[in-house]
């Protein structure tokens, strides 16, 4: 999902309403944080001072798994820790504010904090999209390294700054699937002539390759997809995928997720109104915003599993992956692509700089190990 | 590292002593986690009620870099999110009990919490070896996904619960290194009588493939590599081997990880004096393990990339893989080795089932996602 699913309220409508969507809706994943009122034997609960009352706005349909679960988990969080000092209301798209406007909102203070993916902000400054997810870049795990280890979080402060803002990684996707394709994909060459619904980066490299991108909210594109108004479509994984129905409409779901190889998903805070609060509820905040950042990754990589043995064996859904061809031929493509865009803004080209140096760094330590291990591991599953 | 470093007094003095080790300390690594004093002017910190004030005893030397250095951490955490009603007071191996003693010490409320691996209290019961890290087993990814997502922390309580523990990771390694070889290792035939310190599982695999286990002291490696006492050792990983010196006494460094594909560092509380902390100051003890979870993780993949650069180009050392054939017939055999430890308690035997079932289905997934998208990622590092 990209920031053009959100260009309209239609489209956030479009995705609140699809049916397939709120089959998806999982009351379970509304995790108890603890519970209230056994013996305080040790030290008193902290609630005296005023108690800060938040509003937190964001970009997904209501009750959408993981995202929008994972923003409500963050509220109860830092209500729980906080003792009930500090309480986040959270609401959903369109309840307070349409889900493009959340950017907004938070800057102009209208709501105290806010939470989407910094990509869909590529309009404000290009270099957003470097702390969500460019084609080929960081997975989830280094993206994590380069935000809490390797300076990305400083980057990211400068960017959200120049908006009053502060964002904080709050979820990731991990490795997405490319995609649901009615033809299969052998070569570069098949995407040519491709009716493709590919928002953002990712879609600007399958237009590079002949391909026509179509725009299409999210409660359109089962439709378009069955009725052959498009040829293929991206959405996230298994897990989001399998309610969506998109068996039902596309035979081949092909890997991996060339352009979205980990999704950042954050948290953003009015800079003004961060700033203001006490030391302890600033680093609650924090805490809850790296808490759910790490359940929410593990949410994904624990159901989509299940979810993809479900698409394969009960729907009889073909897994493909793409040719090292294809995907070495999509990368020259995409690295055009990601290059054009760090030129930007000025902070674009500065990100763009911080996050290569960092993946090259990085990935050469990951293919010794992660990459290698993986190999290891996975030969006997 | 495994807990047989910490079988005396001697042993953690030893790490502690090496001077490689020393030098490896860095105060760098004690970040600031917010100021205090600023306005407040949303909410008055808490400060009602008795000051919970802590100890943790730790299984690592002072000043471990990301080990003790991340307990510290935790420790800084807790207290400004409870804006000092709750302190903890961290004690490195020796200071208060010895490594070995930690166990013991949180279980009877010497200290009220602890920090080490799980897999040092395999003779407590041989479950908590699947916490930590089993041969060929689930990577830091897989393993928080099913800790925080996939039933792992339910299985960790039920074991602790054992001995009134309550056990919560709070750090990983990632991919460790195969280790440090005198000589090339081509085929599963070259661990023949080769002399080799690796403690617990991995070890075992070892004694089955040919090899000679030794045992020694992190303070004594160093010497017995150098000396062919030993021809090859394990230790973690690029950051923490840099610093042991390693390269000054081995040629050849290789990888993967096979017995330790991402292992789990934990904090442990003893259950009678968490559960009579209020629930604001629980919420904050788990925030502040996730986030050191996370933070560890990210340390190590941030930094090994650097270290492991200066050992290529600085010291010229040379980093193999080991052959595909040599890790599928070291798998067999770590099978046979991790089945028979499954049936050493019926806790082992449950959680053994628990985490094997997970890896099979999270494995499923990373297959088709993290290890594909990894393959193409790397293709351009």
């Amino acid at each position: 999902m990209k920031r053009r699913d959100f260009l309209s309220k239609a489209a956030i409508a479009g995705l609140a309403g699809g049916t397939a969507l709120l089959a998806a809706c999982n009351d379970d994943t509304k995790k108890a944080e603890g519970g209230k009122g056994e013996a305080n034997q040790a030290a008193a609960p902290a609630q005296v001072g005023k108690t800060v009352h938040w509003k937190m706005v964001t970009t997904w349909p209501p009750k959408f798994p993981i995202l929008q679960t994972g923003a409500e988990d963050l509220a109860k969080r830092v209500e729980v820790m906080s003792n009930g000092r500090m309480k986040i209301d959270v609401y959903a798209a369109n309840e307070l504010v349409p889900g493009l406007g959340v950017f907004d909102a938070v800057s102009q203070g209208t709501a105290e904090c806010g939470s989407g993916s910094p990509y869909y902000w590529a309009g404000k400054d290009p270099a957003c999209q470097w702390f969500s997810a460019v084609p080929f870049g960081l997975n989830a795990q280094g993206l994590n390294a380069w935000f809490y280890s390797g300076g990305g979080l400083d980057l990211w402060d400068e960017v959200y700054g120049q908006f009053n803002l502060i964002g904080r990684p709050m979820g990731n996707t991990g490795v997405q699937m490319a995609g649901w394709f009615n033809r299969e994909i052998n070569s570069i060459d098949d995407f040519k002539g491709l009716k493709m619904r590919i928002p953002g980066l990712g879609g600007k490299v399958i237009a590079r390759a002949g391909g026509t991108v179509v725009l299409l909210p999210g409660g359109e594109i089962f439709t378009s997809l069955e009725r052959g108004v498009i040829d293929a479509t991206e959405w996230v994984g298994p897990l989001h995928d399998l309610r969506m129905g998109f068996y039902q409409a596309a035979k081949y779901y092909y890997t991996p997720g060339w352009h979205e190889g980990g999704s950042c998903l954050d948290v953003m805070f009015n800079k003004d109104k961060f700033n203001a609060l006490p030391s302890d509820l600033k680093a609650i905040c924090e805490a809850a915003a790296a808490q759910t950042n790490m359940q929410a990754l593990c949410d994904f990589e624990a159901q989509n599993g299940a979810a993809l043995k479900e698409l394969v064996e009960k729907h009889h859904v073909q897994v493909r992956k793409l040719t090292p061809e294809t995907l070495a031929d999509l990368r020259v493509l995409a690295r055009e692509v990601v290059a054009e865009e760090a030129t930007k803004s000025p902070m674009a080209t500065k990100v763009a700089k911080g996050f290569n140096e960092f993946q090259k760094q990085w990935g050469s330590w990951a293919d010794v190990s992660s990459r290698t291990y993986f190999d290891t591991m996975s030969i006997g599953v």
